[in-house]
């Protein structure tokens, strides 16, 4: 049985007079609270506070990291206890489906979901040897042993791990009534929801002509006609702040805006809403959305986050049995000098708009993104996101990003996570990354330590409070 | 004249801390035996075991490495003694043509054609000084002198490199005779083949049509039609495979893949047949051919290689005088995730079907086969291929697609080449190169060194035995 | 306040090994003479021998990669001085402005622009603290005091700089009056002219039909029909030549090439004059005129640089407001494979041509650029450019480009900018990161170290020299 051990450099690079930098910058920054901005943790655990599931229900079932790497080495989704959309039998027993994840946990090496893990094991569980077949059911018993003690409930884990704020993401659609509850409980934690509107603004979305007639029951207003549509959205944003939004949140398949005229509007709309838009109407509908949204954002001041350039559910057999979000989003090609400039034209300059941009495709880092966001006013840089939320992932954006762009046109770390004990994981991989990117720089004398100091703080507290609007 | 020199930590990190590792676990896998699952040797040099051709014939004037960097600084194929098409008169003392590379060995500098030639000439040649215009007549000579020997015959060197395993690349329509003479004569170095079907899957190859007949009289299979084509082309699968074959390779220019209704495949071949495809319905039929020989490796097991990507034969002008192959075959951008969708809705989630991918785009590396390969579980990723099969290719391969895909969505390494005494130099690097790798992931504390020295077995050894069935 | 330091190991590897090389390989090279063979200097400077303008107007406003940066984070234009179109106000206080700039230049953190500037700072204006809200003042009365002294005239800097070649850039329209007036002055500073015909050979330039009236007028010909059209430019290519021009330039967004008949080109030409070219035909136009540019060059010797890829005046607020190259042309994703072939199926294999591209898309280096330049005679390959004209940007370039094209098809550093006092700033940093390559590559016994100081030297200087002509 092998240790498992965090080392205390992780991460850092390997030359010494590199990693003696980091090591002194990460000694200041690692205690920081956490700002989690973007993420898809469930809001009801904070407001019920009832203990997490057991150990594959809550760590292999949900996570598409873990049983996608799984299933490409053949192992039936089936046997992982993954739902299916048809309630179809799969494996419930919770130890049979741990003791094939410990099997296969070789897989993981160099990955970051190993690391995450591994952080979780040790930190959270305390376990002391590597997850392994021999180590499978000592695991699993203590995971569930642990997870059923009150200093492990949704809460005090929360408390424990310094979160300043985490933001869920919400439809428009959804009653916050879980924030709501954490409102009113009492409990001091900061979470905070952000508003996502594609299933009301992509035509595409399953339902979507239903979603607008409910949009229309919720606030009252005529979504049948463009006008009331656009009341109606406005007035949920409107809601979401008051349940302390600082931001909206847009998954689109690209990257493209529009800025159509009224007329070009109302009638793409009617279009929309009767389910007759072409692919490539409904993706010219859904660009004009973000120029709307943009709009808007400049009214109400919420940060507004575009996500493109995923191909989802590419695996048809595993969507038709499985659903949505079964590891077979596969990144695809995207363009944004073009797409975003009917946006920007009406908007790009606006001092108080704060637009972040995301990729899954690390091409526009250096040939896009920097010199669009060194550029313009309202564009900020998300950081490496998704399959680049990752160790030589964020060395890649760092590298690609800041001659052009500088550190100060990006907004810190996302965890964009539903797995919620592996937050700090991710915070910390990212922290350790940063000062290692900035070590280098000191160590190569392109920086002076002092202000690789200010950036790390910058980096890992101040950019993201101030692109959220979260002072 | 300057000292050649193979060090002994070449290619490894600078860092010692990532080097010292390295060096570990190279001296466990160095020693490991080839294998050699995709190439382009000559299956007749094992065959008739005649000594090699002499230095010029054997190193420059079929190696498309050495005279496409010479020629692209002004030096005449025609003086390299590059035979031409209509046999027009080139250069065709060996000397003179010797001394002229020598002469421009500079230019290799930073390239990997400068490793495997130092290595070969130090390795097998046993120089001791570099090439230069002063040497040139010292290596021409002992060159050409040990070529002579006994021990210097193909089989020798093959059973000297300790080659376990060398495939070689033949069409459908090849007799395979020289792959039978070395199993009758009792040698028992293991030379198999592998079964290339472009020139009777592909409308604009040279010759397809009368290809194709010739499959008809090969097989007994009517090849006029449909059904019998396929049928003739699932025949010589088989007979490939009773030669030992254990794989299929594909070169096209692009990824695309088609899944066609029965008739379309039918009045498409037919079109194809006539010579009356356009320039996409022939891309079609190359994709629809894909599909096919994914569903025949389902039925007959044969692991399968896609190698999309390369703009043959750029320069007309050196098209027209010297053919094929002459160093002017350029990359293009390939697109993967829409391209393989419907083979892979078709056949997937196949457990035991094995294509493996390659690219000449490393921006597809992180974007587009990584994750596709670390979803289904029918792909694996080959290694960086052809201009990429180099120190920073390498690199750049193992960081992009490591933490997406792991270490066991990869095959280990091909050599892809026809210049037999480079194998083992080619291996070396890539066995350095992996080592260096893993050493930064130890230095840096991202896997533990025991694990590390598991996986340097499983890239070297393991994992190309599993994706080609050679166990 | 603090120090500001340019420490002699600055941007040479972290690691010691490597580091030491580069440490020896640079201190051999650090005093070769500086060769700018592309750059955008104004030529008047050097003629008339005037003070350079106070430190606002010298560094400032004219520096789009400082003001962009200011912008993207909020900093009105107006308030930074740069002009308007319309004259309409901005700030006129140079100390105002530069007190803005010194309270953001954390900002430029890890960006060129500091490094440069701290350069200029350090070297030329002799300041030994940083740049800063406290020290804005003391800056600015010192660069002021500084630029007034006899030895900070132009032709002053020039020599202290060891400026061996200048290349200016001009329009055909050009008269090169301020070059005549060099050559008459007696002063021996080597500055030269470029041939860049935009302005007539792109029909969607402003202006393009009297632009192409007026070269009519001054060559005598009659530029109203083709042939007449080709001789005009043909004339002042010989006029520039005369002026010591020894290439071309040509700034295109798309690297597209043609070989229209010559009733194509006639048809094409008599649209492009009425201003009637659809934007499809505006780009074979400019195709076309690449082409016979090369043909050109063959003729008479002058060395072709072609920089596509860039969309200009992507922000229409800004252009609108403050016309071009305000810091909102945005990269592109560029094609070369397909874009080139017509250009180099009439010209590629001549051995007396010399093209040199670049790019603003990284992504082409090792996918197209480099085996394109790794074959065709004609190509050689441009230093990283621009955005990538950075410490990142060329590791980028060595690593991506040398394995496959060498270093011999690559032609050293462009400083390409209109910022004269940074000159010698951009060129360090351009000679440090070839020695830190070098450096690496010895320190992992990839070069020997005698080879590596051959390769500096020829990266520095010789290679330059031979790709200009300017031998």
């Amino acid at each position: 049985m092998s240790v498992l051990e965090l080392h205390p450099d992780r991460l850092f690079p390997a030359d010494e007079s590199a990693r003696s930098v980091a090591r002194r910058l990460y000694a200041e920054i690692k205690d920081l609270p956490i700002i989690s901005p973007h993420g898809h943790t469930d809001p009801q655990w904070f407001a019920d506070n009832e203990p997490f599931d057991s150990a594959a229900d809550l760590l292999i079932k949900p996570d598409h990291y873990v049983f996608r790497m799984l299933y490409s080495q053949g192992v039936p989704l089936e046997s992982l206890g993954v739902p299916t959309v048809d309630g179809s039998a799969v494996e419930t027993d919770g130890r049979k489906i741990w003791r094939l994840f410990a099997q296969h946990y070789s897989l993981f090496r160099g990955t970051p979901s190993r690391m995450w893990l591994d952080y979780v094991f040790k930190e959270v569980f305390e376990m002391n040897t590597l997850l392994s077949d021999a180590t499978a059911d000592e695991y699993y018993d203590r995971i569930n042993d642990y997870l059923a003690k009150p200093e492990f409930l949704p809460r005090a884990l929360f408390d424990r791990y310094k979160i300043e704020c985490l933001a869920t993401t919400e439809s428009p659609l959804n009653d916050l009534r879980h924030h709501q509850k954490i409102r009113e409980s009492g409990w001091k934690g900061n979470v905070i929801t952000a508003y996502r509107p594609d299933p009301v603004v992509d035509p595409d979305f399953e339902g979507f002509t239903s979603a607008v007639a409910y949009l229309g029951e919720l606030t009252g207003e005529d979504t049948t006609n463009w006008d009331g549509y656009l009341a109606a959205l406005r007035n949920r944003r409107e809601f979401f702040a008051s349940m302390g939004a600082t931001s909206t949140d847009h998954g689109h398949p690209t990257a493209r805006t529009a800025n159509l005229s009224r007329p070009e509007c109302e009638a793409l709309f009617a279009k929309a809403l009767a389910g007759k838009c072409t692919a490539e109407e409904a993706d010219i509908f859904r660009g004009q959305m973000l120029t709307e949204m943009a709009g808007m954002s400049v009214e109400d001041g919420l940060t507004m986050q575009i996500h493109p350039g995923s191909f989802r559910n590419h695996n048809k057999v595993v969507f038709d049995r499985w659903g949505r979000d079964k590891g077979a989003d596969i990144p695809q090609q995207t363009e944004y000098v073009n797409a975003l400039q009917p946006l920007l034209d009406k908007y790009g300059n606006e001092p108080n708009l704060t637009i972040i941009l995301f990729t899954l495709d690390e091409t526009v880092y250096s040939r896009e993104l920097a010199p669009l966001a060194g550029h313009y006013p309202a564009l900020k840089l998300g950081p490496s996101w998704w399959f680049h939320d990752s160790p030589e992932g964020m060395r890649r954006f760092r590298e690609q990003v800041t001659e052009t762009a500088g550190f100060y046109n990006t907004v810190g770390f996302n965890d964009d996570t539903r797995a919620f004990l592996s937050i700090p994981a991710r915070h910390d991989v990212a922290r350790r990354m940063d000062c290692g990117f900035l070590g280098r720089l000191v160590a190569e004398h392109r920086l002076p330590e002092d202000e690789a100091l200010e950036v790390a703080k910058d980096l890992t507290y101040n950019l993201v409070k101030k692109a959220y609007k979260l002072d």
